[in-house]
């Protein structure tokens, strides 16, 4: 097996180390988080800066993410088949449920959202597309989780944090829950995640019957639930909507 | 002046060749395409793999855009000084016009839309953030062109394309139409980019009153015009709003 290119493992090392936590970083902060002398990082961020991959601050001569990664992240979900063939059918999830609606993939330790219909209320509310959820405690993630090995693995491997009192983290509690899922056909997340809101989710399947996603709402509990539990209409809407989606796919009826 | 990291440029070259065009590719279409080895070519694309930037489809084998770069495109946006300011002034704008909103900033030869508000009337729409915009016909486009030196001289070696009989082509007329536009303070698109749609942009400009963006409205010539001419009133709004945000980011009030 051939070796990987290294300026390039750095390259990419650089663009996420801008992407978390401080955003706006100098060449000396750069070098030393990655382990590289200064004169190793700047070659690279130079030509990542002259590829528009970074932009440098004119005053500060600080270093931060650039313009040619939304025009490349954007002209992948135009190729993307799940988001393509889901579009119409998130709409009618989103008018169905009065919520909004979320469609998301695996992508590294999480689950990366790839479309995103807000709840039909006129109310302003911040795109998501793009965003990271975590795996155990999101009704999106808990899907991917119990149904794709990959997901499985991740999820399992992952520091599951507590985000709430309810945010399940132990090993043992959390393949329970993922057990229910499958048997259930769908996940829930009731203040798991964020204090005051729930989600449903449900996974979508391809022809090959493999999980390739999954399609869910998410709103404040006072609306999702009745009585401590959510609303079974919301959960059969959620549902209707990934298997309408999974048959345009290609999966199978059964 | 020391050289850039070849691999890198290689690297971003792929990704812009999948960006483009075919946007699923085999390795063949592709070291071909870049003038490459196919070990050398394979070489990169295992490593964009690996990092997320690239894709393989299973059963094709093509290489199409990774998720990675929607993550990273998404945290750019967030970064977007720009964009953070204009938020809740673009919402106004879209609200007081009733027509849809964009940001847009120079990125490479055209407009990169950084932010996009949807008309307010529940209709379907499509998000059109980290889209482009040809610089010579577009509102945005000519405000940018008329402003900023970078974007007028983009403009003027750009390959300017009729998208309708009323596209301004020849380098003279256009030039014209840059004066008129620095002679008004905005710029105007009736039907020269998309046949039955106009809009109409005004310059952003920073605490160094360099222009920094442009934000504009869009909307079926229908509305937006009255008697052939663009809706005063809309025009006002337009430049309500792009004084607005350059206040917010410490332009002086003269």
């Amino acid at each position: 097996m051939a070796r990987n290119i290294q300026s390039l493992e750095r390259a990419a090392a650089m663009l996420r180390l801008l992407a978390g936590g401080e955003r706006r970083l100098g060449l000396s902060d750069i070098a030393s988080s990655l382990g590289l002398a200064k004169g190793t990082a700047h070659g690279i961020l130079r030509t990542l800066q002259q590829e528009g991959f970074v932009e440098q601050d004119d005053t500060s001569g600080r270093y931060q993410l650039g313009a040619e990664l939304l025009r490349l992240g954007t002209t992948y979900l135009d190729v993307h088949e799940l988001r393509a063939r889901a579009l119409v059918w998130t709409d009618d999830l989103a008018r169905a449920s009065g919520e909004s609606v979320y469609l998301g993939v695996l992508h590294q330790q999480g689950v990366l959202i790839v479309h995103h219909v807000f709840r039909p209320d006129d109310s302003r509310q911040v795109l998501e597309i793009g965003a990271m959820q975590p795996l155990h405690s999101t009704a999106l993630g808990k899907v991917l989780s119990a149904y794709d090995p990959v997901a499985h693995s991740e999820a399992l491997e992952a520091d599951r944090k507590p985000f709430t009192d309810r945010t399940v983290c132990d090993m043992t509690d959390f393949e329970h829950l993922l057990d229910i899922t499958r048997a259930r056909g769908y996940a829930a997340d009731v203040e798991e995640t964020w204090e005051g809101v729930a989600s449903v989710a449900a996974p979508i399947h391809d022809r090959r019957r493999m999980p390739v996603g999954a399609v869910g709402i998410t709103g404040a509990v006072e609306r999702l639930c009745r009585d401590g539990e959510l609303r079974p209409e919301l959960i059969a809407a959620v549902r209707d909507c990934a298997r309408a989606v999974s048959r345009d796919l290609g999966a199978g009826r059964f």
